[in-house]
């Protein structure tokens, strides 16, 4: 099968990857739409060494499953942690943090940017069919925008800010949005503006934030800026949610942690079943985010093309039966 | 009167520091016991520009309180924040955040190492009878430990590890240990490990503890290693309380805190009453910490004795009328 293969920081596209082989209880999912993530930049870039096919956003259908074969022809997006459900940590229901999961195109298991994925049954969630493959393939980072409100409660009178309007950025304002906060979203760019004008959130320039006003504080561009910026926008005993992932160390003024007791909160991944909600009740928007969609034989003019700045999500398309 | 004097990153011993005014509300203190701190010493680092009396930890008597005289005679410990009352942050009730605070012997007003200061009344609290100077002397101290769990819920079934057996990790420890927690500290000293010995704390060496295990980890060495212990013991979805001020930034991997969802948070100073109900009721002696004890006119000598390896708290006294 064609696919995007990453190895020692390389891209390739391969034409002769072998189709994936699903263990007991995996299904063989036949991939329609994959996104490119920031994720999947860092992965490029070295972030962590993962050698195999990359990519985890995606919807696709699924093709095979010998172990529930009533579920062949399910439109899907899937989870993308693999977890062992034997360890201590999925036995405290903490799945996504299993000490010997595989994660989707990210860690031992080949991800999304292929024709042809496999993943455990239970990972894969029916799409309703109201949501179309376009806004379907957000289901996982609009999960992990929906992170946040699972690990610190978001009150109707917080002043929230968000650093950066970006791909993340704009998915977490809009999901806060519909929580009736004070919301204001740091973004540099017209096109980001534009986007969030056009869903009546709030937008102000980097400079243009009150300092130590903000309750919560979401910082979505993974720069040391945007944690400077966090650091400068919150308030004494606020919190600051780390919602990006990038290789190396930041550089932190402890000092400021401690005095003001300030709650840093890394976030990860989210639940799909209330992004699946949203996009099917229409609260969310994700297509206005896509600039282009590229087959999967062109991937790497993708990837050229998603680093370019003002640009927000990059589809991957892959041949139809 | 005699007092210590900071300026420019230099102490002077001096002699004739005018006796502080009480503003309306405020006490005239005498001061009897001061204890000398990590912050003192950052601060004479140069962590922030102080310029003025040194010195935040303290037992005294009141000796002059125009507004309720009945106070005078009185035996002392106070509230190191000054708050103005009227601020946003003020009426949320987080008076030890208060915008326009004075922090004594830290910021804006002069502090304990002399022979007499002022604080406001209400941040004066009488010491219960059969506390001594020497245990009360710790009340600053024991409050900022304390504040560890006005902060967080740190259940009885928690693993917990304290980074830092010093002066506050022990007295962390000693807290800790009454909650019935599962808990470890990091000790590399000698006389560190016989005083947890003698509490029956268990104590581990830098190298001796299990990684990703602990519920809850307690950084109190304010060094960018003890950070990165923290960021070893943690387990995913932890949290690492940072305990410590120093002067500087530190690197981190950011990674790490976002990937396993770590919570990070900065904890500062504490509640004076539950501090002095554990002093009473004999659940925490923090007399086995004390050094020595120099008087006010060798304070310079104290602070060059404080400095030195294994040393916990060094006390400056004062000539009584």
């Amino acid at each position: 099968m064609q696919a995007l293969w990453l190895e020692n920081n390389q891209l390739s596209y391969k034409k002769n990857i072998p189709i994936p082989k699903p263990l007991p209880g995996e299904a063989l999912v036949q991939v329609r739409l994959a996104g490119i993530c920031a994720t999947d930049l860092e992965l490029v870039k070295g972030y962590y060494p993962y050698c195999g096919v990359l990519g985890h956003e995606f919807v696709g259908e699924i093709v095979q499953a010998k172990d529930s074969p009533e579920r062949v022809g399910e439109r899907v997006v899937g989870e993308i942690n693999i977890a062992c459900g034997k360890c201590k940590t999925c036995f405290r229901g903490q799945v996504t943090h299993c000490e010997q999961r595989s994660v989707l195109g990210i860690l031992n298991r080949n991800g999304a940017f292929a024709e042809y994925l496999s993943l455990p049954l239970k990972n894969l969630l029916p799409v309703p069919d109201s949501i179309s493959d376009e806004a379907a393939v957000f289901t996982e980072p609009l999960a992990a925008a929906l992170q946040i409100q699972e690990q610190i409660s978001i009150k109707s009178t917080a002043k929230v800010l968000i650093i950066g309007a970006g791909r993340l950025g704009q998915l977490i304002a809009q999901t806060l949005a519909l929580n009736g906060c004070h919301l204001q979203v740091v973004a540099r760019h017209d096109k980001q503006r534009q986007l969030l004008t056009a869903r009546k959130i709030m937008w102000i320039a980097e400079n243009g934030f009150q300092t130590q006003a903000f309750d919560i504080v979401i910082e979505a561009t993974g720069s040391t800026n945007g944690f400077s910026l966090a650091s400068e926008a919150v308030r004494p005993l606020g919190t600051i949610v780390l919602k990006s992932t990038c290789k190396g160390s930041m550089s932190i003024n402890f000092a400021t942690i401690v005095v003001n007791e300030i709650h840093l909160v890394g976030s990860r991944c989210g639940p799909f079943a209330p992004a699946l909600r949203l996009l099917e009740n229409c609260l969310i928007d994700p297509t206005v985010l896509i600039d282009r969609c590229f087959p999967i034989n062109k991937a790497l003019q993708a990837f050229e093309y998603v680093v370019q700045s003002g640009i927000f999500k990059v589809l991957l398309c892959f041949p139809r039966n």
